[in-house]
C-alpha cells in the first residue's frame, strides 16, 4: 500500500529522518570541506560595515551572553542572534559556496544555524554534519523548484535559505516529520529577499542571509513547541511557488532524495565576486594564458552569458563600492586579466583604478543560446576577445574553477580560509589553524564547542 | 524648480517629517481610539497557545529584562522582542482594527512597535501618536498600492505591515528622510506572509504580525546606524510590486499625503471574526431584526460577496478550531443569527455545536458584481434569506458596524477592551481601567511608561 504524500511532506520526512550513517563517505568529506570553507567566509565578515551594524543590533536587542558563538565580534549570545550575525558575516566577502542548479548559496544560511544550535545543545559533530546535509538537500531542492522566474526578482538564498535554515535547525532539535513540516510552513511564510537593492549597492544581501537563518531557526524552535504551519507551503495554491514563481516544478522538491546528494554538487568560489562572473572570468584567463596577453592587449571582450547574468549584473555599470564592483562583469574581468585572479585583495586595491575602469568599459555581455540553455545546471564560460593587434580569440570553460569537476583541494580550501581571516583581521593565523584542525575532524567531536573563544 | 522624487522617496519623506502638530484634532482623537482598541486586542492574546509559544521563544532567545513591556507575559524585554510578542498577541482574537481599502490591519503591527520603542526611548505620548500615524499612513498606502492581486496570495498585514512597522519605528528613532528610505528598503526586502496556512488553520497569522513588527523595527534600527536599503523597494523593477503584485498602482503610495488621513478611515471590529464576514453578518442581523426571525426560521442564507471573501473564506468548509471558525462565513452568520453578535464568548462556547453547524451548512457565498466593484473601498453587505415558511427577504448594509460612518463610541471601545481582558484573563478590571485612563489621555503624557507592570 502506498500513501500519497505531498512533495512538502516527503521533503520534511526526509529532513527529519536523515541520519549521519546515511551519508556516503565522499559526501561527509565534502560536507567537512564546505564547513571549513564557510568558516573562512564567516571570519571574512569581521569589520565589514553592514555586518558590524547587524552585530551591534544583536547586542542592543539580544542577551549579553549565551551558549552560542558570534564569530565576528568574538562574543556569545543566544542561538538566534549568533545565527543572525554569523549568517550576515559569511556572505559579505562573496567567497562562500554556491549550488549552480539552484543558484543558491547554502553555507551562509545553513552553517550559522548548525553551529549556533549544536553549541547550545552540546550536539556531536556527526549531528552537526547530518543537520547541515539536511539543510543543503532541502534548500537546494527548494531553489531548483522555485526556478528561474523566481530568481529574476527574488534572492533565492534569502527565500530558499529560510527553508534550508529551518531544516538544519529542525534536525538538530530532533523534530519528527510532522513538526518538521510545520517548521517548513512557518519558514516559508517568512521567506523574503528582493534584488532591488543591487541598483544602488545597498546592504541588503547581508540582511537576507541574516533574516533567512534567524527566521528558519525561529520556525523550527516554534515547531518544537507545537506551533503549526501550512502543510504545503511550497506547492500549495497560496504557497511559495504560487506567490513567487511562474515556472515551479514540484518534482524538483523530491528529486533523488536519499540517492542524489545535492550537497556534493556545490561549488567553491575561487574569485571573490558574484558567481555569475566566474565562468567568463575563467574563460578569459584561458585566452590570456594561452596567448600570453597582457591587460592592455585587450581591445574588447564579449562575454556570452545566460539571461540570469544579465539580470543580476546588467544594472551595475559604474560600481561605486568594492561590494558593488563584485557584481560588475567588466571589473571582475579586468582584475582577472590584470592579476590572474579577482580576489579580495585585488578588489580592495584596484576595483576602481584607472586601468581597471578602462578595461571594464571594454567588456560587454551578450545573451548566448547555448550557455542560457545549459544554465543553471551547467555554468559554461565563453568569451570572444578582440586584441589591439586585430586578432579575434575564443575562450571556453565547461566547469569554472571550484565546480565539482574542477574542485578545490583541502590545501586550497584551508589556504583560502587563512587568506580570508588575514584579510579581515578577524582571527590570528594560530587561531585559524587551531579552529580548522577541529573542523577538519569535526565528525569525531562528541560535542561541538567554541571555535575561537573571546578575541585577543 | 521641482525635484522629481520617486513614490518611495516621497512616502519616506512624509513619514520622517510628520509632526504631531500636523495632525488635525479629529485624527488625534481617532488615533487615541485606535490605541485603546489595540490595547484590548493585545491583552486578549494572553493565554492563546500560538501567542504563548512565541512569548516563550522570546524568553529563550532574548534578554531576561529590558525597557519595554511584553503585555501577555507581564514581563519586560528589549524593544525587538516586546514588539514581536505584542504583535503576535494583538491579532489572535480577530478583534483588532482594519482599513477597508487596503485590507490591512494596522494596529497589530504599528502599536506594538510604537509602544516598545516609546518606552525604551522615554518618548512623549505625542511622539507615540505621531509615529503611529506615520505607520498607519504608510502601511495603508502600501496595502492599497499592492492591490487585490497581492491579497489573493499574500497576507497584506504581514507584507505592508513590515513597512508600517518600519515607518513607526523610524519616526520614533528620529530618522531623517534618507535614512527612512533606507529603512523602507530593509523592511520591504523582508516583507512576507502567505495565506496557505488557512487551509489547515495553522498558527501563521500570529507569526506574520510578529514578523512584520520585528522586521520593521530591525530595519529602522539598522537604518539609524547607517545600514542601507534599496531606494525604490516599493515600485522598483525588482521591488515588492514587481515581485508580489500584478495590479500595483504607484499613485496610491502618495495619494493625498498630508491632507487625506487614512488613519481616520480605519474601522473597528464589532464581530470577533475575519472582517470579510462582517458586512454579510450585519446584513443578516438587519433581516433577522426587521422580521423577528429566530435562527431556526432560516432555510437558506445566500451572501452576495466580493471575490476576496471567496478567496479567504472559501477554503474553510468544516472549521476544526475556534480560530478557523472565524474564517467560516457560515459559522459567523449562524452565531450572529443565534446571539445577535459573533463575539469571543459566542465563538468559544458555540462555534461547533449542532445548532451552529446546522445553520452554517445552509449559508453559501455568491460573487456579486456590485459588491465586488465597490470593494475594497466600500464593504457592502448583501444577503438573501429564504425562510422555512417560504419568504424571500433581502438585507443590505452599506457600512458595517465599526466603519467610519458607523463607528464605535468611546464607551463602546472601552467596554470592548474590558470584555477582551476579562475573556483572556490577561489583566484585572482595575488594571485595565487604570491603563485605559492613561491611554485615553496619552497625548498629555511626557514619557510613555509601563501600562500594566508585572502581573499579580
Amino acid at each position: 500500500m502506498t500513501t500519497l504524500r505531498s512533495p512538502t511532506e516527503t521533503l520534511a520526512r526526509f529532513a527529519a529522518g536523515l541520519r549521519f550513517g546515511d551519508l556516503p563517505a565522499p559526501v561527509v568529506r565534502r560536507a567537512e570541506d564546505l564547513l571549513v570553507d564557510w568558516f573562512g567566509s564567516a571570519i571574512a565578515g569581521h569589520g565589514a560595515r553592514p555586518v558590524e551594524t547587524i552585530a551591534a543590533f544583536a547586542r542592543e536587542m539580544g542577551p549579553a551572553t549565551g551558549p552560542s558563538e558570534e564569530l565576528v565580534g568574538r562574543t556569545r549570545s543566544s542561538p538566534y542572534f549568533a545565527a543572525l550575525v554569523n549568517a550576515a558575516a559569511s556572505h559579505v566577502a562573496e567567497q562562500d559556496d554556491v549550488h549552480n542548479g539552484s543558484v543558491f548559496h547554502p553555507a551562509t544560511v545553513v552553517f550559522p544555524v548548525a553551529l549556533a544550535l549544536a553549541q547550545a545543545l552540546g550536539s556531536s559533530g556527526e549531528r552537526l554534519l547530518a543537520a547541515a546535509a539536511a539543510g543543503y538537500e532541502v534548500g537546494i531542492r527548494v531553489g531548483e523548484f522555485l526556478g528561474r522566474s523566481h530568481y529574476k526578482v527574488f534572492h533565492t538564498t534569502g527565500t530558499a535559505g529560510t527553508l534550508a535554515a529551518a531544516a538544519t535547525a529542525g534536525h538538530l532539535l530532533g523534530l519528527d516529520a510532522a513538526r518538521m513540516q510545520h517548521a517548513f510552513g512557518s519558514a516559508g511564510t517568512q521567506a523574503a529577499g528582493l534584488w532591488e537593492f543591487l541598483r544602488t549597492a545597498a546592504d541588503s544581501k547581508q540582511l537576507h542571509t541574516a533574516h533567512a537563518a534567524a527566521a528558519g531557526l525561529m520556525a523550527a524552535t516554534l515547531a518544537r513547541d507545537g506551533f503549526t504551519g501550512a502543510q504545503q507551503i511550497l506547492e500549495g495554491p497560496q504557497g511559495m511557488a504560487a506567490a513567487m514563481s511562474h515556472d515551479a516544478d514540484p518534482r524538483r522538491l523530491v528529486d533523488g532524495l536519499g540517492t542524489r546528494w545535492a550537497l556534493a554538487e556545490t561549488s567553491f568560489k575561487f574569485h571573490a565576486s558574484c558567481r555569475h562572473t566566474h565562468p567568463a572570468a575563467d574563460a578569459l584567463l584561458q585566452v590570456v594564458r594561452a596567448h600570453g596577453l597582457r591587460a592592455e592587449d585587450l581591445e574588447q571582450v564579449t562575454t556570452h552569458v545566460h539571461q540570469g547574468a544579465i539580470d543580476v549584473l546588467g544594472p551595475v555599470v559604474d560600481p561605486a563600492t568594492v561590494h558593488q564592483s563584485k557584481f560588475s562583469m567588466g571589473t571582475v574581468l579586468a582584475l582577472a586579466a590584470r592579476f590572474g585572479q579577482a580576489g579580495l585583495a585585488e578588489f580592495e586595491a584596484h576595483f576602481s583604478d584607472a586601468e581597471t575602469q578602462a578595461l571594464r568599459d571594454r567588456v560587454r555581455m551578450e545573451l548566448d543560446a547555448e550557455v542560457d540553455a545549459a544554465y543553471p545546471k551547467r555554468w559554461i564560460g565563453k568569451v570572444t576577445v578582440r586584441t589591439r593587434d586585430g586578432r579575434v580569440l575564443q575562450g571556453r570553460v565547461d566547469e569554472p574553477k571550484g565546480d565539482p569537476g574542477n574542485t578545490l583541494s583541502r590545501e586550497e580550501i584551508g589556504a583560502k580560509a587563512l587568506r580570508l581571516a588575514a584579510f579581515s583581521g578577524g582571527a590570528s593565523e594560530a587561531e585559524m589553524q587551531a579552529a580548522l584542525e577541529r573542523l577538519w575532524h569535526v565528525a569525531r567531536v562528541p560535542a561541538v564547542g567554541m571555535l575561537l573563544g573571546p578575541g585577543p
